[in-house]
């Protein structure tokens, strides 16, 4: 197999945080040689310490970056298809390049279409993470139970949607499976981001810190992720715009149709939206407990 | 004072579900004589076995109700309007009643301008629950750490204010406040029902079945509240409608302003609106932390 994942295989984490961080921690502990390029020397030193990598760097130089076979970029999209344009004539023949990020039409294409024809990238979203950021609180535990989706294209080889698995398998993921990169940015649309159009809405809609004392369980749960990174969020939102439109669109044109019922007093409406809604919420219930 | 709880206090549970069962078995366990009427034979044998009550019948008998210094009514809310209109003749003098519903304008008015002057009437929302339902579910502590909310108006004395709160001390609550029935609702029309409107409509909008295996954390923390009693929470709806349809309305507001940033592809609306949200569920934070 081309790019069999081996135990010889040197495997580089572009971008040192938490994301990166975990994986380089998850591939280290399995006695891979793993090592990093991030802005950050702070970062670098302290994964060096810590055993997270074995060797690191604050900019990609050649001759580093040439030995490597698994190169996983864990950068803001933007950043990775810059990265990759940018370093392209100096990475190993044979390489297999694969990512973390959240959205993958806008930016996988992009890629695939400029790439040197000697290596290959393969988009992976790991369905993971913390309400923390940075190195300091990488862990690999976080992908033990947690979802990996690979997003081959007609490019992909066999060969590297093996691989790319198989690094969801060392990293100790639940369930490994495949998508189009378009079914994978509506599915995120509707499950993730719509979800946080949602709590930043609930939290920004009126002002609501003179209500924090009465909050009960379901508006805490409701807003949890209401605290979110702006930065990358607004990035991911704005690339995978369209499909978040239509995902926005149909929640609102139901969300009127219940306000509708409402307004109108047809409680035989309101009760089979509500029964609807419990034996489907019901179905995932069950879909967890048999996984 | 007029309605003091004090140990001789006999106390009547009007509903014996969940709620009113939790009740029973939190007055019961601190030895006060607590009574139960309930329509089901089962539930009244049931919770005398166990102790939750030490007797009770299936309907209210003058001889019985005419007993009771306390009179607690866990009913759906036109039930407690009802069972109050046709019983009220059978009521000791000076009994002092409360209630457990969560919709407060549209029921405690209509009852007190209609209740006998020589008994007393003051709404209370104790804001605890679980997913089941039935005295077989009942469990005393989940009061603890919850929040009690008594909901007086210009009729109510000041001795039944207290005597209603010292009832929320007896069942363990932690937070015990006084809200107008106008605020009350607003408050639940927004923290509880509009988060339930929510969770109804992303589970109703679109066929997601298929999604169920792809389900990250966020989605099910904003649907847990979906399966939902759409007999009681239909009529919870409609006895709170023009506040609810208000809060729906300034929700919908907001989410199509997020919506139109997107569309717009202006990043710095976005990431102001996600600063704020991120801000002020920070503050939610803090606070829980604090109690």
């Amino acid at each position: 197999m081309k790019y069999e994942i081996n135990k010889n295989a040197k495997i580089l984490i572009v971008g040192l945080g938490l994301i990166g961080g975990s994986y380089a921690q998850a591939l280290s502990d399995q006695g891979f040689d793993v090592g990093a390029i991030d802005k950050d020397a702070e970062s670098i030193a302290y994964a060096k310490e810590n055993g997270i990598i074995s060797h690191g760097m604050c900019e990609p130089k050649a001759d580093y970056v040439k030995t490597f076979d698994l190169m996983i970029f864990c950068l803001y999209p933007h950043d990775v298809v810059d990265w990759i344009e940018k370093n392209q004539h100096i990475l190993k023949p044979n390489a297999l390049l694969t990512d973390v990020t959240g959205v993958k039409s806008s930016i996988v294409y992009k890629i695939q279409n400029t790439l040197r024809t000697d290596v290959e990238f393969i988009g992976a979203h790991p369905m993971a993470g913390r309400e923390l950021s940075g190195v300091r609180n990488a862990k690999k535990d976080i992908f033990y139970g947690a979802n990996y989706i690979v997003t081959p294209t007609q490019k992909n080889t066999p060969d590297a949607i093996a691989a790319c698995k198989k690094l969801g398998e060392l990293l100790g993921f639940a369930h490994i499976s495949e998508l189009s990169p378009e079914a994978h940015d509506e599915m995120i649309g509707f499950l993730s981001q719509l979800a946080h159009c949602i709590a930043i809405t609930l939290m920004t809609c009126r002002d609501c810190e003179s209500l924090a004392l009465y909050t009960g369980d379901s508006f805490r749960d409701l807003t949890r992720i209401a605290r979110i990174n702006d930065c990358l969020w607004s990035e991911l939102f704005l690339l995978n715009q369209e499909e978040l439109l239509r995902q926005m669109d149909l929640f609102a044109d139901q969300f009127s149709r219940l306000r509708k019922s409402l307004a109108d007093g047809d409680i035989g409406a309101m009760r089979e939206l509500m029964r609807l809604s419990s034996q489907r919420r019901e179905y995932f219930d069950k879909i967890k407990q048999k996984n």
